[in-house]
């Protein structure tokens, strides 16, 4: 059997999320496997580095499947090209080690999720951010970041009240940037929890405007409660935009 | 009556166009009609700087309207702002004189036509480009761009079988660079007829794919016929930039 890695990119605003559902086939993950399995008349299934959530964007996103077949790696890609939908987008495909799994040997994901600030309508970007206009006292977001950033166990951040597994992860960096008339909250970590990015940036808002105090990040880590940390803000804003291994 | 001056934005893809037509309310011009007159409680006229074609995008369109009112152009801007739809944005609402007109008196303007050069499929910015990755003799197009400039009569680049007033424009430059995976073509002039800037695309392509000869744009300007010209481009890859008074 080889091992295919593909990169990928993706509007995620048409989709209910990276993974294959029972029975749901507007998924990222279906309409990939859909078109594999066509090509190879049979099923194929493809691993992604991390499942991304209904309405998230991916500028890159990594996956991996394996197959029988002497197609070469450019004619896979020109068929996925060819019969993907437009806002689903092969950016290569690439043969790989056969032990190579695209979720288990990812050691860095970054996220980055955009604000529109501006009370003038963001006609046409208007799919990739969210807007929020109140004022944010940026100073005080940072000092937050300071605190969330290490090796925590970031239950409070965590939409899956069921989660068994663990739930400690290394958050490496939040860099917070003005970009235009955006603001821009990037991740850099080892892994992030189901909504964790989403609630990482509702708890960084409230912080912003004054609703919780930076010190505060400290204690809602201790918690382990997702009562504690802000809300989840919506996924049009966030997108994967590199996975390391 | 005072007159009220507009500056636009929208993202033409779902529209028949600016200019309303009988009985179609899907056009741009219609939209923003609909809100005024539902805000002023009479039937509103809106005057564009021009007509933008089906699916064709505007990055800043200028339009104006005459009514009676005690409104601010703070509290227009925001009732406009709350009604229209999210791919029609309205950046300022200003009083102007009340001779102003947005399309008489536009001395100058000017539109981006955006090609996509890559065989990676363009995701997020699929709706604002048109796709052609055949090489390009960019000299060559160049070269021609520099016979169409000036003033000539354009009838030979507009669809208009039954045009009968002046087809004569000053066109002040042709602009063709590569902007990282898009080659930008951005025309200048005192303005454009009917499919005039999709006709020199169309024709400044045929240039640079070797179809026709730089020297033949003199000959094709002469012709004052439309079977002469190049194709007309499709609409999404084109953008009215900025309106001069």
């Amino acid at each position: 059997m080889r091992n295919f890695k593909m990169q990928l990119k993706y509007d995620g605003s048409r989709y209910k999320g990276w993974q294959r559902l029972g029975g749901c086939e507007n998924t990222i993950q279906s309409k990939i496997e859909a078109v594999l399995s066509k090509m190879l008349e049979c099923p194929v299934e493809v691993t992604g580095s991390g499942r991304t959530d209904a309405g998230v964007h991916a500028l890159c996103q990594i996956a991996n499947f394996h197959a029988e077949t002497d197609l070469s790696c450019e004619e896979i890609l020109q068929y996925l090209r060819k019969y993907l939908p437009e806002d689903i987008g092969v950016v290569s495909v690439q043969e790989a080690d056969p032990r190579f799994h695209s979720r288990l040997n990812a050691v860095k994901k970054i996220y980055r999720y955009r604000i529109w600030r501006s009370e003038e309508p963001c006609v046409f970007e208007r799919k990739y951010v969210w807007t929020m206009t109140e004022p944010l006292d940026l100073a005080a977001m940072n000092e937050a970041a300071r605190h969330l950033e290490g090796t925590h166990d970031f239950l409070s951040f965590c939409s899956n009240k069921h989660m068994k597994k663990s739930s400690v992860r290394r958050l490496d960096s939040i860099e917070i940037r003005q970009e235009g008339k955006e603001l821009w909250l990037t991740f850099c970590g080892n892994g992030f929890l189901y909504h964790m990015v989403r609630i990482l940036v509702g708890t960084l808002l409230a912080v912003g405007q004054g609703a919780m105090r930076p010190e505060q990040m400290t204690e809602i880590i201790e918690k382990r409660n997702r009562e504690f940390a802000g809300v989840t803000v919506p996924a049009k804003g966030l997108c994967l935009m590199e996975v390391e291994y």
